[in-house]
């Protein structure tokens, strides 16, 4: 991996805001990307290839699987679901902080693979306003919020195995925070290898 | 330790800059305070107790050893020096970032007994620079400036083992590093368990 890119897994349960907080980011931050999943299931009304996902046939997946070429991949309801890893790579390579949105099962196979991942929770300031912004969007009913809060949960559970635990209070703090964990990251000494040495070779 | 204090140990050799960065640092943020070490040795002209060191006698200081009073300590040119433990504590209970000045040895000892502590390490953004500060002080020879540096360059090698480098280009920068360490460690999830527990819980 680069000395100066770092890899970043971004989860939280749904309705904790994921999406809005890191398109947010990555507009006002060019150091930041975001790594776009590759899967199998065919694109919803409005989804753009290359924007929302890459959208792959079966085969196309399986070879990339065969080939070493995903960081990470799971099966859902027959789709496959994945990270494919040359973008990533190319991203880290050039410095920036390239950020996977992947489910907490997802960022613990990264962890183990990758020990120098940085890895970020975001949580609602508590799970009553994760339900009032489940029931906000109308979009569901009674039996999937209840269940999805139940999820949400477990998943909050999880949050004790991240580095970092971010509270999407506002869309501002949350940003503003995760820009900060970002700034952080970059003075780690095991990203700066080769500055101190160059320091010492009085370059 | 505290859920929420941070025991931050701060290191850079000799011209480095971290007393008047750690000034700016405790001027600026109510939160980060200095420890202030222990020692046998005879204050110098200008020194106050309490503020630069706690000047005690050697069997006040071998007591403490011995109660377990101290968090590290060594003996230099026959003089103890070491950081008492209860400030520190007091400190961290109160969930401030306390940061004690020390040498490249002392803070690898506190890392063996904490491995929760935060270190950072300050870095001239160059030897060159450092030889400049140096004889900008007028106030060593040649001998001892050469002799400087050569331990610089040892200690600057230690730099890898720490958690963070600090480059002190400006007084400024380093300080407003140095804050971006201390929000990111804040936002640790090992820090924050109380919170992620109140959230599940709907407190």
């Amino acid at each position: 991996m680069a000395d100066n890119g770092i890899l970043i897994t971004f989860s939280g349960p749904s309705g904790s805001g994921k999406d809005t907080v890191l398109s947010k980011l990555v507009e006002k931050r060019n150091d930041a990307k975001i790594s776009i999943s590759m899967t199998t299931r065919k694109p919803r009304n409005g989804e753009i290839d290359g924007t929302h996902y890459y959208f792959v046939n079966r085969e196309y997946f399986e070879k990339k699987i065969a080939a070493d070429g995903m960081l990470e991949y799971a099966e859902y309801a027959g789709n496959l679901y994945g990270t494919p890893k040359e973008p990533v790579d190319e991203m880290l390579r050039a410095g920036k902080a390239v950020i996977l949105e992947i489910e907490v099962q997802g960022a613990e196979k990264i962890r183990k693979l990758y020990p120098d991942v940085v890895s970020i929770f975001l949580m609602p300031p508590s799970v009553r306003v994760l339900e009032e912004r489940l029931r906000g969007r109308n979009t569901e009913d009674e039996e999937t919020i209840n269940h999805r809060l139940v999820i949400a949960r477990e998943e909050i559970r999880k949050a004790s195995d991240y580095d970092y635990v971010v509270i999407n209070d506002t869309i501002e703090n949350a940003v503003a925070r995760i820009e900060t964990i970002i700034d952080a990251e970059r003075l780690k000494t095991s990203r700066n290898k080769k500055i101190i040495s160059e320091v010492i070779n009085n370059v």
